[in-house]
């Protein structure tokens, strides 16, 4: 290779272009097969193609830019692809919001059945026309004629407005849509069309919305995207101290936010050929912070001492108060937090799971942050930690979305490591459920030691796995894929660098566990079952688990992946009034534990770190 | 007077400009002593200087017109007084939203004490501030702290996004502002400023607003002014017409009176120096059609059979959505109305008067419609009356309001009539309460015959009243004041027209009466108490009442004049959770009985017309 030759790294495809330095951002993407909208043809016009340099040295901002981008966002990196070109090897950020493949299917996650008792709720109505010995008004006629007497009549001014016109259009056959005691529409029997809503899952790293049915409970589109404030930093603190100390920044990253679950939703809507009109409520889960971002709360109080958010219990809100885009008395149910970090994610999971109906039982749901949670049988305790975004991808060298490509599974067979990718295609990066498998497969080889060490020399490794291992000091590394084996001849190593990076993220959420089930003063073996929730939770392998040592040692057989069980539990509150309840309540029982405050919570890191 | 001299007569002052054909109708106003608004001098550019030509001969529509006026208003009649000339004798009616004076006084119509407990709550809180043992989240402090823990949490967004910054700029010592579990507001002690409210009182002729301090229960301020939709008719059916068949009809109605509302409250708060931010609530009392049209609602099956409305409950909304300017949370609380034309104001009247506490009562609200009200001491029954505006002025040849110079009263001594004028100021017209007393004293002294006829000769009549008479036929008239006692010389007659028009609207509300008393099953004389309701029905003497025929024979100590009780009863809503209860009961408790539709009215109604 020339010394002309640069590289040209996409985030999160985890593809990089090689080329001659000079290239056009659009050109390298191009050549890595990343797609980059565009509606201008590159000519700087459309601002569509922005995308996020994080480090290596690129051209100077032009007039275009200076134009299409905001101060702020020159000044974080963001450029437009087509202005930019490399200057030496590069590292981006694809940042505007394209459908990512992300592998959470529903119906496998859904792992309880319930009642379909959705809060919006519909009636056919039969009225009698109005006579002079009936001279009711068109509104008390139909809150009669739905048996809602006893009810505070209350409705939607605009459905007021229209209703002596749908009324007598509709010749007194009418369908009515209720929220609570709110009447939010009223269509004649012709036109009536299915009432929809949509559960929202607000991950640091990825949105994913799920549009439901609300009269047959069925899954109609599922759709997710990047969290677009994926641009202000991987992990929560960078955005809480983005949104504290950027003027403007709160709301920045609430129209962020705001903006990927529109179009989410409307490419949702889109799929189905159904309007906006026809949604009606959208329920919300997510972490703390990115239930207070949706919100545009402030969470600078979480980030310090004594780690309080603002809003903890279930809100209901009109969406267009969040500008979120519905039918026009659509409203938003934000699933209640715990405190703390513990945010209505955990709400979820542990609403999906019906925790407190289960014997003793450990949740852990696994994605930017851990969320460890226990039930004891009598209580029900919760903790965040500060896993970091390692298991997503994020800081690992050649690490990825779980897209096509993506290494998802290493096996040990005939002493060496074999791959799988995800849609069998040629390897591009290392996604988070192969990372516990690598770990795991390495320490069983004796690559790997105990304090996270890959073996400086072959010496006890099978021949195969010794064949894999290169460089020295902080620069060893394991192939996992070769040139072969790999995407654009581009092979695939996990570095020492990685390990320490699994290793801390390990550490913190083990230490989580293990401080959990002391206060609730049961061991492992009381444990009944582990349930293993996250955008791959599903895709886990237990026994890679338990040998790399997130989890304690508890029978494979007891361990359950039960993926995105957050959104799971954000459907349930959509689709039953039931479990809406009770995830209200399980926020209100469960106890928050602050690790930061334990006080042999270093002590347990430390010892969790190691992978003994 | 050479044959160039002709008349401007302005409403609805009632007052009459004498000058060359061809003046200024700005000009005419200004010899009038009528004031009009300008801000551009007379130039044609401001368009502030609209008024209603009502008949006879002006200039063409100028250019200046054109551009400042829409179509619609110059074919109803609407011109710019700058730029219209007088070519005959014209009548014009000052539309523009001046303030009316308007005899109402809260404090004298409000005949009963009730309890302050308004639904807009304050408390104050003192907080404990968190700790690390202590970790509930800022709403959940609050919530606690107010005592509301079994409530459904729900907050306006702006005020939790605020919530941590107040908290903690507060040291934790907060005032909160609740209308039911919204939380509305939440400011700091030191910084907590007054909650208030208004209810508002949208006559078909005048809108009153009355201030209250939520937290003493006091008066504030009062304002009030004409209708502006008076424009488009005097009566509620040419309003109903108007926006049944104007394009945008109702759009222009509805703005009409939410801006009337939006000045009104404007008014008022500035006469104490308080900010809209201190506004929570709004109630609004008045009748079916009003009611509809502040709504939006169409109101065009009112007016036909089976006489429908839209909406007959009592009706929480966000003044937001009506456009109405209050605090941002601000709601605005539509009292319920019974049926057809009975609305929220006999609800009003009904609530104010506790009217179900008394034994066998009749109730009269005399505004521009007259609402009457029976109850029976078991059975609640109330109608309308199509009674017209001529108890209000209108229709009356020098009708007027209750302004200065308005005779407003007139006795009978020394066998000639003695007038009494408003203020004491020179007669400048006619306003309600007069005309009950003239009709009874022309009755007493033989001038006025059963039939409604003027006597044709002086024959049998005290001599000054015979010297007061003149002219034939329907020519004929009475003089109340003379060309001394009188505004500018124009003398003030009743008009034998002017007594066919009091017929019509006093036989449309006694057939009312006889009716309701039939379907009640009770006799006059089973009455306890007779209620006046109205602007003016502080000023009706009972004797006056009785002797002209609009009530039947009962001992004038029975009756009693209760003012605006429509608007009391708005205020008792507003100040009082158990008066508000108590509207939404009475409304539902009443029986409507339909005029129209009863077999005997045009019997009972052709009865009523004769002074017998």
């Amino acid at each position: 290779m020339s010394s002309d030759t640069i590289e040209v790294r996409f985030h999160p495809a985890g593809v990089t272009a090689k080329a001659a330095a000079g290239i056009n951002l659009s050109e390298a993407a191009h050549l890595a097969e990343v797609t980059i909208s565009t509606l201008c043809g590159g000519k700087g016009m459309c601002g569509k193609c922005q995308v996020l340099v994080r480090s290596g040295a690129v051209s100077e901002v032009t007039a275009a830019e200076k134009k299409l981008l905001t101060e702020a966002q020159l000044s974080s990196g963001v450029r437009l692809a087509c202005q930019t070109r490399a200057l030496g090897d590069v590292e981006v950020e694809v940042t505007e919001q394209q459908q990512v493949v992300v592998r959470k299917d529903l119906s496998e996650a859904m792992f309880r059945e319930f009642e379909l008792s959705p809060r919006v709720k519909r009636l056919e109505l039969s009225l009698a026309p109005p006579a002079l010995e009936d001279q009711r008004s068109d509104l008390l006629r139909l809150w009669e004629g739905a048996d809602l007497q006893h009810c505070d009549c209350r409705a939607l001014l605009s459905v007021l407005q229209k209703l002596p016109a749908v009324l007598r259009d509709g010749q007194f056959q009418v369908v009515v849509t209720m929220m609570d005691d709110l009447l939010v529409e009223v269509e004649t029997l012709a036109e009536a069309k299915a009432a929809l809503g949509a559960a929202v899952d607000i991950g640091t790293t990825t949105i994913v919305a799920y549009l439901m049915n609300l009269t047959t409970g069925e899954l109609e589109a599922t759709s997710s995207t990047l969290n677009p404030q994926t641009v202000h930093g991987a992990d929560i603190i960078s955005r809480i101290e983005y949104g504290r100390d950027e003027p403007g920044g709160l709301a920045t990253l609430q129209a962020e936010v705001v903006g990927a679950i529109n179009s989410l939703i409307s490419s949702a809507l889109a799929d189905i050929g159904a309007s906006i009109e026809q949604l009606y409520e959208i329920t919300v889960v997510g972490n703390t912070a990115m239930h207070h971002l949706l919100l545009g709360l402030d969470p600078q109080y979480i980030a310090q001492a004594p780690y309080i958010p603002v809003a903890s219990q279930p809100l209901t809100l009109y969406a267009s108060d969040l500008g979120i885009n519905t039918h026009a008395g659509g409203q938003v149910f934000a699933l209640p937090i715990v405190a703390g970090f513990v945010g209505a994610d955990s709400v979820g999971v542990m609403t999906a799971a019906d925790i407190c109906k289960r014997g003793p039982t450990l949740a852990l749901d696994i994605g930017t942050n851990g969320e460890v949670m226990v039930w004891s049988g009598e209580r029900l305790l919760c903790a965040s930690t500060a896993a970091g975004p390692a298991f997503e991808g994020a800081k690992i060298s050649q690490g990825m979305y779980a897209a096509p490509g993506a290494i998802s599974k290493v096996d040990l067979a005939d002493g060496d490591l074999h791959i799988g990718t995800i849609d069998d295609e040629p390897a591009r990066g290392i996604c988070g459920s192969a990372l516990f498998d690598i770990t795991a497969m390495l320490l069983v080889t004796g690559a790997l030691g105990v304090s996270g060490r890959l073996a400086e020399s072959d010496a006890g490794l099978p021949a195969s796995i010794a064949a894999r291992m290169s460089g020295e000091g902080n620069g060893r590394k394991v192939l996992l894929a070769d040139a072969e084996q790999a995407h654009n001849g581009q092979s695939v190593y996990l570095t020492q660098r990685d390990i320490r990076e699994i290793q801390l993220a390990k550490g913190a959420v083990r230490a989580g566990v293990e401080i959990l089930l002391e206060e609730a003063g049961i061991s492992v073996d009381d444990l009944e079952g582990v349930l293993l929730a996250g955008a791959f939770g599903n895709h886990i392998r237990p026994e890679s688990a338990v040998r790399m040592g997130i989890l304690p040692e508890v029978p494979v057989e007891k361990i359950k992946g039960v993926g995105n069980a957050a959104g799971v539990g954000g459907v349930m509150a959509l689709c039953s009034e039931q479990e809406r309840a009770l995830a209200c309540e399980l926020a209100a029982v469960a106890e928050h534990i602050e690790l930061a405050s334990s006080a042999n919570f270093q002590n347990k890191f430390m010892e969790a770190m190691l992978f003994a």
